[in-house]
């Protein structure tokens, strides 16, 4: 019978535990949300990177006149850089035929461990159906794994990861781990009110205290964005 | 407001987010329940450790004749040790008087991690009350660390954890981590029927299949042992 794991926090993740499987990163508040809106607005490409320097680097090489720097640290704008990692700043106007480095505590973070010839999809809230979909149509063990909040749990991750479960075990004959039990049982409680959940989350409560309170409206509405980000080789695209 | 915080996995630990707190630990299957069985038995002091070979010399150096060495590696008694892991063969004829150097998989690794100074009291459903009354005395913010299944998430620990969490704030103002709000929702799911939620979790299945069957409904005994085991300066402790 296929498998789904859901790893609750980064710490989880041990060497090997991804080969074999298909790998979905959730960053729900924000380099989730945020990567499916800079895409929808016609952004052709994201590196994630998980260091300020390697990132500036990065940029530098890449010629900055089509590149943006765009991250984060402690929810704020890096100082120098372009855009920070609210969904809401990444307009047409702003990404479009442009690639981003983008450089988050979290999100990115998680990306970065990944090694070369792993692949993940990037899920939240907005882009969950699609993610779903996506995993119906193949037959791989499911490896789901949450960004969490530095290095630990966080609830909003744990809830997007449980949406996707719930949705697999619907419509498939699925084994679940511990971890994806939890989380289903958790998105189920929250499933009809998911901005409150945001928004009582650690990390909600913290981002709303910054002034990013339409973030978190934005990071609920489930499907707003109907866009399949894969990270591959160090960059993320359609 | 005094702070509640639950580990739901060992990689949620970082250095330093353990001072200042009263630390819990909880490996429900099984460490946490054979100590306190052991202890109910009349074992004076429990020793544990990370490693094999570190068990075998610290039960020589201790003197064999009122030592036992005690553990399991994969769910079976490690070769050559007198007692496994499991709760029920912690009787008062078997240890009564002696010392234990214990050597688990996920339960004493925990512990192990601990730092010099730093002590922790150690749960599981069998002394839950006893651990609740405890910190309900106390003032100090709590961090409680689930040991979980090989680094990761284990949904016995969490639903353990939870119990702890919904007694503290059935009883007082507190302010709950992610993992604590976590935690006591899983409880509430489960609260009704702790034995089917240990048959049904990953561990518990295994356990199961070895024919570890009885422990886990001794496991979910609440408050059958009501005995408060302390771990300070490498020694476990009434």
């Amino acid at each position: 019978m296929r498998r789904i794991s859901l790893s609750l926090s980064p710490g989880d993740l041990a060497d090997g535990i991804l080969q074999g499987h298909l790998l979905v990163a959730i960053d729900v508040l924000r380099a989730s949300t945020t990567i499916c809106q800079a895409l929808v607005a016609g952004a052709t490409d994201i590196l994630p990177v998980a260091e300020i320097e390697e990132a500036k680097q990065l940029a530098e090489s890449l010629g900055r006149e089509n590149t943006l720097l765009c991250g984060e640290r402690e929810g704020r704008i890096i100082p120098g850089f372009d855009l920070g990692n609210s969904p809401l700043e990444y307009t047409p106007k702003r990404v479009k035929d442009k690639a981003l480095v983008m450089c988050t505590t979290n999100g990115t973070a998680l990306l970065a461990r990944l090694r070369s010839g792993e692949e993940a999809v990037i899920a939240g809230f907005v882009n969950a159906g699609m993610v779903t979909r996506y995993l119906l149509r193949r037959k791989d063990d499911v490896a789901i794994l949450c960004a969490g909040l530095l290095g630990q749990f966080c609830l909003e991750d744990a809830v997007c990861g449980g949406m996707l479960v719930a949705g697999l075990e619907q419509r498939r004959k699925v084994r679940l781990s511990d971890g994806a039990v939890a989380g289903k049982l958790l998105y189920k409680r929250f499933a009809k009110n998911l901005l409150a959940m945001l928004q009582a989350s650690n990390h909600g409560f913290y981002l709303t205290s910054l002034g990013f309170g339409p973030d978190l409206e934005f990071a609920s509405r489930t499907d707003a964005c109907g866009v399949l980000p894969v990270f591959r080789e160090g960059r993320i695209k359609i």
